[in-house]
């Protein structure tokens, strides 16, 4: 494989930590420039480790004391545009764009103007703003390279076929924290109950989103705008073990699906060494000792949630960013005490449907119909 | 898709049933042959019904009853020899290869001569010969396509990777009929017991290897020849729903499996149309309906069959053709009530022990072979 040059945004975060983890584990690929929001301890723990051409921290409040830690090489850059800045002056081969939330949007601009190949795992970019992104990825001819496990899973099997051949996708989805409990108690659950994911270990927006079933709602709409496919294909089914991460089914009746045990490593790598595939330690997965692999239909919680995501493909326009910002603004307001669990989708689905529509998709309407949905939030709170 | 002739051997067995019925729901796929042992009243009717430009029949007892019953255009050939000469006068694009067992060998050989692609049901021919038949193929520059569910499973897992990335090929077995058996009663069984198959409705020498799982250990061999893997990259789990037909997992821990409801139509259509995939009508593979895949670990009984394989892979020769014919005649002798269930694998594994070795690997070794162990079955009845 041809060396890469690596941009990981949202070094300090689980994917980020995980795509460290990778890199320290591979000949090829080197983390030329760290980006956070603001654990500057780690960053710079992480630059003393990785000896980055640049670091960059959003919140500029301990810029000076990150300063004093870091390699002599290694150079600072601080402030709200400060992760568009490195993308610019480091040049990546890819970015690696692990940050939560609306925040990616940006930054992953600038890496396609960059020409950098995408690595993504920020979904919400996508969701907000995939009909601005994938055309413009498409015209600079970067790769767009999905690091979600359902999105890797779908991309891996889609190589079993043509991309006109492809019937119906389906993402399976753990359900969650709370998926035994009854809708009443559900509504109820604690942030500490919600957070408890019996499958995977990951970020807490992306742990309350798997509990909301709003995580798939987003998934769906991300696998609409990677893999150009229409809202009819694509399908949600619950599959509590969390080994087979998508299937696609083509049209001569064949489904090809892709398993693992959950582990983010494996799409990142995935991402990062395609189109190569990394030999990486471990023990076979051994079907026999799983034993079983059990799915469900959703239930009508979560078909409520899913419904949400088929209402913004149907919309398009600044539906996404509207759901995006409104569950990405409830799930604050969750994880810091002010709603029930059961609010979060309501709030969702009655801002989306109350969303004022933009003449024209730019990059402002996206981050205006953002900010409206998230004082919507606001609104609703107090 | 570029229309294609085809000769379909064994035409009124098992699999040349469904290759017909995958061709009548076609464009673009003709029957330009048709052969068959000896049953001339159905091939006389598919004849009627498809208009060849010949069919063979091996039997010549009723050649001149059949002859009596053709289309005027279709030209009749019998004997032993005839599915090779219908092979060399016909043309076709595709040699469909449905006969079961080591009849299959010289027909392959005359098609790989003739230049026509090789879509192969007939699992017994590539573990007899497959040390002749692959390198030929590929000196000829046809296509090897298999129709065995499990191989069709590997070939589009395959595709998602590369050949020096797969880590290790997991072929799934339903057990058969008589897999919830203890060795004692398994042993006994019945023909009626063991022809009753829980998954798939296929011919008789198919499902009583299935009920020995030597048909596990004849597809380990078959995988060895078609995708040039190594013994120790093989390996079989019990899977009784039958939806998960195979899997790949490659060397970065990613696994890919084909699933789909037990169906030969599908590898049969899949082979055809290669590289193309025929939209096929058909409800989706709906997973939650299905609910439950379970896999288990082969029994004892189970992998004393699935050993034999590796044997045959590690010896080379005409170890194969040994196996293969001695577990052939083993089953007859079994399905006309000569043997009782548990002696099946007994003699495939007594023979296998004592077969001589041969100093050239020829077809007229391997036919020699062939014929030694199936002697052996008889000296051992008698």
């Amino acid at each position: 494989m041809k060396p890469k040059r690596i941009a990981i945004l949202g070094s300090t975060g689980s994917i980020g930590l995980q795509t460290i983890e990778v890199l320290s584990q591979s000949d090829g690929l080197t983390a030329c420039a760290l980006a956070a929001g603001g654990n500057w301890q780690l960053l710079a723990d992480q630059a003393k480790q990785i000896n980055p051409d640049f670091v960059a921290i959003t919140d500029p409040h301990n810029a000076q004391k990150l300063q004093s830690e870091l390699p002599a090489r290694t150079e600072l850059l601080t402030g709200p545009d400060a992760m568009t800045e490195l993308i610019r002056r480091s040049s990546p081969d890819v970015v690696l764009s692990g940050v939560v939330g609306s925040a990616g949007l940006k930054p992953t601009l600038a890496a396609i103007e960059q020409g950098a190949d995408l690595a993504i795992a920020n979904k919400e970019t996508l969701v907000m703003a995939g009909e601005i992104i994938i055309p413009a990825a498409r015209a600079a001819g970067v790769s767009v390279l999905p690091v979600d496990s359902e999105h890797s899973a779908i991309f891996q099997c889609l190589l079993s076929g043509r991309a006109e051949e492809v019937k119906l996708v389906t993402i399976t989805a753990s359900g969650g924290a709370l998926r035994d409990l009854s809708d009443a108690d559900a509504a109820e659950a604690t942030v500490d109950d919600a957070l408890d994911h019996p499958t995977w270990s990951m970020g807490k927006k992306i742990t309350i989103d798997s509990a909301t079933m709003m995580n798939k709602a987003l998934e769906i709409i991300e696998a609409h705008w990677l893999f150009d496919l229409p809202a009819e294909k694509i399908q949600v089914v619950i599959h509590p073990e969390s080994i087979i991460h998508s299937t696609v089914e083509f049209c001569d009746g064949s489904v090809i699906a892709q398993l693992a045990r959950p582990d983010m490593t494996l799409p990142i790598a995935y991402a990062l060494f395609y189109p190569d595939r990394p030999a990486r330690p471990g023990d076979t997965l051994d079907l026999a000792e799983i034993g079983n692999l059990t799915f469900k239909k959703l239930s009508k919680r979560f078909s409520r949630a899913i419904d949400l995501a088929y209402k913004v493909i149907a919309a398009g326009g600044v539906s996404g960013a509207v759901l995006n910002g409104a569950n990405e603004a409830a799930v604050e307001a969750f994880l810091a005490g002010q709603i029930r669990f059961g609010k979060i989708v309501d709030l969702a689905e009655d801002i989306l449907n109350t969303a004022p529509k933009a003449d024209e998709i730019t990059v402002e309407a996206l981050i205006e119909a953002d900010l409206w949905a998230r004082r919507q939030v606001e609104e609703a709170i107090n």
